[in-house]
């Protein structure tokens, strides 16, 4: 998921699903890259469980998959959210330590 | 940054940092790759910069930046966001119709 993410070319096809569905062509037309070059991303982004896509006629519509997205959020924030409850407790601990020296302190 | 986080041992690494500093021996304890390949792979996550590291004698200490995770984070929770509100709105507009359909059938 996060090689998916890795790319520009992706992030960016990602910033259009996210406003709405789009075919592969609508996909292409901001992209300064050839057509074959898009479906590749679109492999690897389907591929990641980020985009799916459907075939109706000759049009294959992609749309964002909300829930892997949801995952990569998740992984990313619980480490996060790890970190900082460290730094939280590290802060509460120097501020008892604070507090201890000052009681010790001859008034 | 996503490229960063797009390696397994990569993300052993942020796993271990997230728990609290590591000097480089520490974050290579439990993986199965050489010294060298986990200052390589420090060395990716600094560049990203989701790590710090500050030599100290000869110990390297490493420690997470929350703020570049926030970045990350922050980047896929908005396109999650949108596409979420666009399914709200979405529905809001279907509601809407059905309400419209039912007050012009007869009664």
């Amino acid at each position: 998921m996060f090689h998916a993410l890795a790319d520009a070319n992706r992030r960016l096809m990602l910033d259009r699903l996210a406003g709405g569905p789009a075919s592969v062509s609508e996909l292409a037309k901001p992209l300064s890259i050839s057509l074959p070059a898009v479906v590749q991303h679109l492999r690897v982004l389907e591929g990641s469980g980020l985009v799916r896509s459907r075939k109706t006629g000759r049009v294959r519509t992609c749309q964002i998959e909300p829930q892997a997205l949801g995952t990569a959020e998740r992984w990313i924030s619980e480490r996060r959210t790890a970190w900082e409850q460290r730094l939280d407790r590290l802060g509460e601990f120097l501020a008892e330590l604070r507090e201890q020296s000052k009681n010790r302190r001859p008034r």
